[in-house]
């Protein structure tokens, strides 16, 4: 058994972590803190996990999360890098959740996320947890900064393409459109039901955290730096990704459809659609799949590309606990079969 | 493992018995029919359940029917009816999820659902599948009747109160909330999304054909005639139920969280919450379980019980299954572990 | 024209006041007072406005506000208790959305409110805004306490058959459910859509403050105490409160359906729908309209009364300018013609 | 007063109708035809409208329809088409809100629309009904053909930048976002609550029938055929289009949010939002106003435009008013001054 704890498991990500991580037959869940509601029951805030979790939040302490074999950080960001260094240290795997360690250029992490960076060196050592790009390194890896939910769908839905040079990556679109759990559980007017339901709009036109991520991810995978527009948008849901992404076809790009099969035949979590299919969110609601189709309409040169995911499952818990599952040499879909809730 | 059927597949209640059933470490699930769409891959009507349900529905065949040790009707009145009395002289065992053998009174089975009853012979043989009422008779049973979805939730509300007589059960009031899913997958103007959301309304304020069911089983426990309003309303959601039960209390009851608590402490899937507690239909969504509180507001001679319940698990295919699992001895709980999905 | 001022606009219900205010011809917007949004354009918080509200937050000013004819109160209780006195004195008539004057038994409204109040001798000249209970005080109102959303749903559905005596009003249940407007526009983690939306509660089982509100002036009307249980539920919509009410016939009634139409008959905001009818929330939605249907299920004893409102208009901010028309004399119906919006 | 009919008013767009005509002061609503619901009160169907108008659906009667000064028709294609020549003759202005007449090239709509087009001579006779475009033609005009509602979001939205030649139009992308409503009122599967709300995805894809439309009409604004890629997404709400528009600049095209405010200054219906702001679409909900924002995410190349409308309202119904104001010499707002409903 794993001895696992958690750190900062009181939003939406660190519900469904738990969720998760409960039915996980290789999981022995330790500790879960919160400085908030320490001494709450989990089960007393989270009423699902009634008769599923037994343990409450305690106050973060180093020792305790010491003992830990992996410690997941389900926190802002400005936490993970402030309190993984001595888990390292002491052996303990980290894997964490949120933005601290996504970035490569420190510069360029420091700008879109407004503070300093102080663990360059952390950065260095960190894995992009996406097992899809990075599966060696993960088995390997002591860090693992997990990818973010648009990146997630956005990623997976431009790789295939990318890699085979088939596209004019100076010019990228990505449009997409997220359920209001990606904003999290604090109190704000903004993602109350009165102000988010039966409503659409974009936001971040300007300029969204996650738009710096996938240009340095894909530049990676091209080789050269990408040109990217990120419009994200909120829509009256929970949860769920649909990236819908376009680009322009350099040439014939022969089959595409058999390309995005073959790319993701042995992925267990990325689905390829049919070719003509239009996969919906809820296909994927509290599973941790990814669903891509491939159009061109047409039969222009003009590729779309949709890709849809649960944000809190591949797009940030379940993505962890795939992550957990490479690194100590599980079965990859251990504790991950969870088949979406539909309707 | 069990070899299981299911006929008539293409539901809300027939895709939940799919997801509980693919995932179910007993199950060999061998055939699910429909007339309509034989044929058809389950899991393209379905996507939720690519990569995990592999077989098409195929018409309806006595002969593979008969090789299972169970089928599940999840069919509209009339259709076990009609079909299941061959598969049990052949030794198949049958669950039946309509409402064919759910009300022991012909006439007034008749009377509520407009159709002559051909099989009273197989309503006496019947055993009312509700295990924290009758789990004795299911372990024994060759043939069960599921409970509807309002008549789980309010039974099991109102049991510990009848059976130990604290209430004038005369005059009981069932206010009793649904989400859309109880009004199945047919197209239907009344349950488009532009009608039914941002909505709520009562219906079959009149009558409705779960109130003959829910009055005929309280009346059985009470020894006597129970006399109930019943108003179900729909409401702007997926799934849950939420029913609203009020009574008078005959004297001074003693400690009614005690006895509910007692009542249920051995009960995997019926969860009685804290004093003071209201639960939300969301913390049983997707999960087998049914949570309730009792409340008495000011004091009073009046009692309100809260009882939740996803209608397509505890109130349908959940429930069956949990059936399933106590004719064939095993394990109450095997393969409906899901936590509810939240948020 | 009325000059017309607005303390505390920055709500659902100040922004519904602005939207029926703005095309109401009779009235002259001049001033709206928010300490918190002082100097910002109403119309940059609220975009519908734009274009049709040109004048910005104040920071509260008597002077200003004793300049206007008429001047609302969209605050939390016990601001107008605070403010209203200076303005009555100065001759400027008062209407009162909140919650400070409807209850004339002071000391039940300080157990309930949990605060002193002030001032008793203002609730002494209030008039309770409910134009189908009260018109001709209201006419004649300086003050006016409009009736909490809940009362007006519930008291408009009990009103005929109580005033004819037809039921034992020591055990009236009324059964209410919101949407979740009604819980008002700050941020909150309760009203988060990832929170309400998908999931129905009961919520202030133990008591709500609009149960002594709708005891105290249902009593009134009985000319006795009355007996109500009062469970309101929280719904995942915006809009609209359904209340359905119980309640237990003395004898044999006569025509009911009768009874609600004569009623109601001049009522130009009351609309009692045809025998067998099941009114939905949305048919009211902006509009100050309740509807009522009665219902007598299988011809018992026990009488259903369906009623609906929009809680932000007839259960508030409609009211409160049905309330102004009657006081100033003009046509009932000036400005809040709209029809409902639907779907 | 305006003697106005309406043929096939069933749908949303009818009721929507019904809804503006009832609250316009030049208005005689004499007929609305439906031969499904002949005979049954309008106000039967829709509640909302109870009180406000008092006839019933009739069959239709071209002697009846003949003796309007405008009829609308709110019918699936092929309909307008049939009846609209024998009105025009008798001197009944005719505007459809369904897409007859919508596409010049007859070849193309009957490729799109999959059947023959009878009335090509009235195609040519017909003028499109976006105000905004084509407001003096629409003065004169005897038969309107209404936008679709993707076409008038993304046509208002890329107008000014091809009026003026900055983008290369060889590539334009909409990414557009509806309501469900934008289905119509048709009993189906696929817009259900069950099936609609909780998830979001795209559609057609492989072609939509407005893209023709708007590629048809941009042309003819540019000069030249523009390139189109149109990817239509259906999302959980009810009501609301939300078209994201991407182009690439074709040099410095100087100040944008001027060109828009300058284009669309003296439009009574275009909100041309302030500099970063991003519009929702419940803050049109109700309203006949498009709301438009124009953004160059990190000053680079790519603009894009974010424009919002209600499908129903200018969408449909709203726009259709219009149009008749223009045609009939009234003051274009007149009947039009609804204010969105927000919450």
């Amino acid at each position: 058994m794993i001895k696992v704890g958690i750190v900062g498991g009181t939003g939406y990500t660190g519900v469904e972590l738990l969720r998760l991580l409960a039915a996980h037959p290789q999981v022995d869940l330790r500790v879960i803190t919160s400085r908030s509601e320490a001494g709450m029951a989990v089960a007393e805030m989270y009423p699902n996990l009634r008769g599923h979790v037994e343990i409450a939040f305690s106050l973060p302490d180093v020792e305790q999360l010491a003992e830990c074999d992996v410690v997941f950080y389900a926190t802002p960001h400005g936490v993970a890098m402030a309190g993984a260094g001595e888990l390292l240290e002491r052996g303990v795997r980290v894997i964490d959740l949120g933005a601290d360690f996504r970035i490569r250029d420190i510069a360029l992490w420091e700008r879109w996320y407004g503070m300093e960076h102080t663990r360059g060196d952390l950065v260095e050592q960190a894995v992009y947890g996406l097992p899809e790009l990075n599966r060696e390194q993960i088995r390997n890896a002591r860090l693992i900064a997990c990818p973010g939910c648009y990146p997630t769908a956005t990623q997976l839905g431009y790789l295939p393409l990318i890699e085979q040079g088939l596209i004019d990556t100076s010019r990228l679109i990505a449009d997409t459109k997220s359920g209001v759990s990606g904003a999290g559980r604090k109190a704000s007017v903004g993602t109350l039901l009165c102000e988010a339901s039966e409503s659409l709009k974009a936001y971040a036109v300007a300029g969204h955290r996650h738009q710096p991520e996938i240009s340095e991810k894909l530049s990676l995978v091209a080789g050269h730096q990408v040109g990217l527009t990120f419009v994200p948008h909120l829509t009256p849901m929970i949860r769920g990704i649909h990236a819908t992404l376009y680009a322009t076809l350099k040439g014939e790009p022969g089959d595409l459809q058999a390309l995005y099969e073959a790319r993701y035949k042995d992925e267990p979590f990325v689905d390829v659609m049919p070719a003509g299919a239009c996969p919906e969110t809820r296909s994927v609601r509290g599973a941790n799949t990814c669903r891509i189709a491939v159009h061109r309409p047409q039969g222009g040169d003009t590729v779309v590309i949709l890709s849809v995911i649960d944000n809190l499952v591949k797009g940030a818990s379940g993505q962890a606990v795939q992550n957990m599952n490479v690194m100590f040499g599980l079965d990859e879909q251990c504790g991950l079969e969870q088949i979406a809730l539909l309707p």
